[in-house]
C-alpha cells in the first residue's frame, strides 16, 4: 500500500514571499510548482526547482489562469485554444528551469479555478489534456479524484494520479463540499489523517451526509503555508508510516 | 557567398494585431518570435510556430525585458539571475510550440532594449548566453555583428549569426547610429540593399563618417510590418540573388 | 426627438494601434475611454482625453475587468468587492486625465464581460453603481437598454442612459442575441438605421422572433474600428438627422 | 521644532501580505500608499485609505514604476511622457479611493527607482512634478532632501516636504550612501535616532567622510515591515517626543 503526498509550491512572486517552501520539501514526494501565470515568477521558478531536486521530490507543473491578482483562484471563461495554450505556455516554462538543472519534468496539477473547472468541463480537461499530450506523454497528470480532468487524462492515454484533500469534507457524489459550507472543513488533525488513511486503505470515504462514497487516492494534497502546515506535514507522514503506507511519488 | 533573412514576428497580443506575418513567411529564412513578455501571447505563439514550420522557415525564440507596455524597447535593469531567468522562461514556453508541433528550435535572438543592452553590457551577455547554454546549446545565438553578445557567445561554444540591420548606418566602431541621429537611417532602398549586399560579399560597411568598418553579416534584419516591408523583402531577395547570394538560414 | 451617439476609444496599448480614434470623433456625442484594465495605457488615455475635448465629445469611463490579453470580453467571477474597487480605481484613473485637461469626466459605461454580466447579475451591477454613486453622483450609467444595470443605477438615484445596438438583433425578452447565433448580426446598413431609427422614434423594437419589444433608446453605440465605420457613422448620422431627431449628448 | 513621520504602505497584492500596515499606523502622520503599478491593487488600496482616515494618517499616493515582479527598485527609461501620464494616473487612480472614503488626498511621494532617478534625473523630476501640478497643485511634494525632485516642486510652486532616512548614511554631498556600499546603513537604532534628531534640530548631518552637510529634515521615512520596525517606530516617536520636537504632517 502506498500514496504520494504533494503540495503547492514556488508561489512567491518578486518582493512578495509565500509558502515555507524549503522547510516543507522534507516532507512531501512531489511539488506542483507555479509557472508565472496567477504565481512565481522565473527567479522564484529556478529556485523552487533547485529546491526540489536538491530533495529528490518529483517536480510537476502547475498551470493556472492569467490572473495574479486573484491568485489563479477566479473562475474565467477561456476558449479552448486559449486554455490549451496557456497550459502549454506555462509547461514549457517550467521544464526549461528543470532541463538547466539536469532534471526531468514528472507531472503536471493544475492550480485553483482551472482545476476545480476542469473537473467538471469536459471540454476544459480536454484542452489541459492535449497540451500535456502534445508536450510530453510521459507526464503524470495529477486531478481531483474522479472529475472529468482524471477521465480525459485516461482516455487520451496520460498516466493519471488521482488526488484527495486531507482537510476537507466529501459530498455524496464524490466531489469536495464547497468552501462555503460550513462543513467543508475537518476540525481536527486526527480526524483529517484519519480519514486520509481510510481513503488511501480502503478506497473509499464518508461523504458529510452520511454515504460511503468509492474514492481512489493515489496522492494526498497538504498545505506549505504557516507552522502548522509543517506540524501538520511532519504528522501525517508519521502516521500514514505506522500503517504500513509507502510514500513515495507516482511512477 | 550566402546569407539568412530574418524578422521579428508573432508580436500581436490579443485583440491586438501587429506585423503580416502570413505575407512575411515567403520571403524570409528566420523567424524571431516574440515569447510573451513585450509582445505575443500563448495564443499568437502557437499560430506564429505554425506558419513558420508551414513555410520551412527556422524558427528561433525572441525574448524580451517584461514590459508590454513599453514593447521591451525601454532599457530596465535587470539582474545576473533576472535577466537568466527571464531568457529560460521564454526560451522554456516558445521551446514547448515547437515541441508540441513536431518542431525543433533553431536560434534565440534577444528583442529591443535587451538585444542593445547585450551587445554593450557585458554581464547581461553572459547571462544571457548562459541561459541559452543551459537550456539548449546547440541553438543559434544572433546577435549585433561584432557586439559582446557575439563574443560571449563564441566564448561560451555556442553557434553565433552575427546581424546587420538593412536599413540602418553604422558608426566607425562598428555600432549602429543612434535612432535619434538624423542620419540613422538610409534613405532609399536601392541603397539599404547596395550596403547590404556589400557587407555581405565584402564584410564590411562604409560608416556615416567615411571610415571603412569590418563587419560580419551573417543575417539580414528585415521588418515585417505594412506593405512596404513586403515589397522591400520582394526586392532585398531578389537583388542577394542575382549577385548570387544564397539565401538561406544559419547551419 | 433627440438621442446619443456613443463609441469606446482609447483602445490601443503601447505600440499596439486599435480604433480610428481621431476620424470617429466628428461623429459621436459621447466617447467611452479605455482605463487600462481591458485597454488603455495611460499614453493613450491622455491623448484620447485631449482629442475627445478638442471635439467637444462628452467623456466616459469605460472601465473592463482586469484581463488585456482576453481584451475584457472573458466572463471572470470578481466578488463584489472586486468589482467596486476595480470600477473605482479606474474611474479615478481616467478622471486624473480629464481633470488635468480642465474638462469634467460625463459618464461610465462598463465595457465587455463586465457589461454583458452587469445586464443580468443584480450584485456585479450594484458594486458598479456604488463605485460610481461613492466617486461622483452626478456622472450618467450607460447600460444596456432594460438591463439590472440600469435598475441598479436607477435605484441608487444615477441619471442613466439604456444604449440601444445599431447593428445586433434583439431577442423576445429585450436581450442581444447572443454572437453565436447566426442572426446575431443585423445584415445592411439600411436595415440597421431603420431598426436604430424605429428604436427612438417608437420606443420599441421588432425580436427576431417577430415580437415587438418596448424599448429605450437614449443613446447607440457604434464603432471606432475600420473604413467601414466611418462611413457608416457617416451614414447613421445623415439618417438620423433627416428624420429630426436631434444628436446631443445625455444631459 | 517639528517633524512628520511617513511610512510606505498599502503594499499588499491579491493574496500577497506586505507590510504590518494595521501596526504602524499609530506612529506614523503620512502614509504613502501604493498605487497598483509597483505594489498595491484596487482591494488593498480601498483598506488602506480607510485604515489611515480611521486613524488620521494624512494619505499620500506612492505611485512607482509599472513593474510588479520588480516592485518598482528596477530602473526604467521613460519618456518624459510616459512618465508623466504614469504618475498622473496612479495619482487619480488613489484619489478615487479618498474621496469615496471622504477624505482628501495630501501628498504624492515617488517610489523606489522611480523616487531614486528623479533625485537625480531634472526631466524625470519635472515630468512627476507637472502631473501633481496638473492633478491638483494643492498636494504636497515628498522628495529626497535636497534633491532635483525637490527642486523641481519648488519651481512649479508646490509646496515641498524633505525627507530623511532615518537608517541610512550620508555621502558629503547630501546624497545616500549606495546600498551596495558597507558603510550605507546605520548600526543601531540608538545612532539611528540620534542623526534624526540631529538632522531636526539642527539641519545638518555628519556625512561618512567626517563633513558636516547641510540638510533638511522636514519629514523622517521609516519602514512599516517586520517586528523591528513597530519597536522602532515606537522608540523613536519616544525619543522625538522627548526633545520636544512635535510630530505632525505637513502642512
Amino acid at each position: 500500500m502506498k500514496v504520494d503526498i504533494n503540495c503547492d509550491l514556488g508561489e512567491s512572486f518578486g518582493a512578495y514571499r509565500m509558502g515555507a517552501d524549503e522547510e516543507i520539501m522534507p516532507f512531501i514526494t512531489s511539488a506542483n510548482i507555479a509557472c508565472g501565470f496567477h504565481a512565481g515568477d522565473p527567479v522564484v521558478m529556478r529556485r523552487t526547482v533547485k529546491l526540489a531536486l536538491k530533495h529528490g521530490v518529483a517536480i510537476g507543473a502547475h498551470p493556472g489562469f492569467p490572473d495574479l491578482v486573484g491568485f489563479g483562484r477566479r473562475p474565467m471563461e477561456l476558449s479552448a485554444e486559449e486554455a490549451y495554450t496557456s497550459v502549454l505556455y506555462q509547461l514549457g516554462a517550467l521544464s526549461a528551469f528543470v532541463q538547466a538543472e539536469g532534471g526531468k519534468l514528472h507531472h503536471v496539477k493544475p492550480h485553483g479555478a482551472l482545476y476545480n473547472m476542469a473537473a467538471k468541463d469536459k471540454q476544459l480537461a480536454e484542452a489541459i489534456v492535449k497540451a500535456i499530450v502534445d508536450f510530453d506523454s510521459s507526464l503524470v497528470l495529477y486531478g481531483l479524484s474522479g472529475s472529468e480532468l482524471i477521465q480525459a487524462g485516461e482516455e487520451a492515454g496520460l498516466k493519471v494520479a488521482e488526488e484527495v484533500f486531507v482537510d476537507r469534507t466529501y459530498q455524496a457524489d464524490g466531489s469536495l463540499t464547497s468552501r462555503r459550507d460550513p462543513k467543508a472543513f475537518i476540525a481536527t488533525d486526527q480526524e483529517a489523517v484519519q480519514q486520509a488513511i481510510h481513503m488511501v486503505q480502503k478506497g473509499e470515504v464518508q461523504a458529510v451526509t452520511g454515504e460511503t462514497v468509492a474514492i481512489q487516492a493515489d496522492t494526498i494534497c497538504i498545505h506549505g503555508d504557516g507552522p502548522h502546515a509543517l506540524t501538520f506535514a511532519s504528522y501525517i507522514r508519521k502516521e500514514l508510516e505506522s500503517k504500513e503506507i509507502i510514500i513515495q511519488t507516482i511512477k
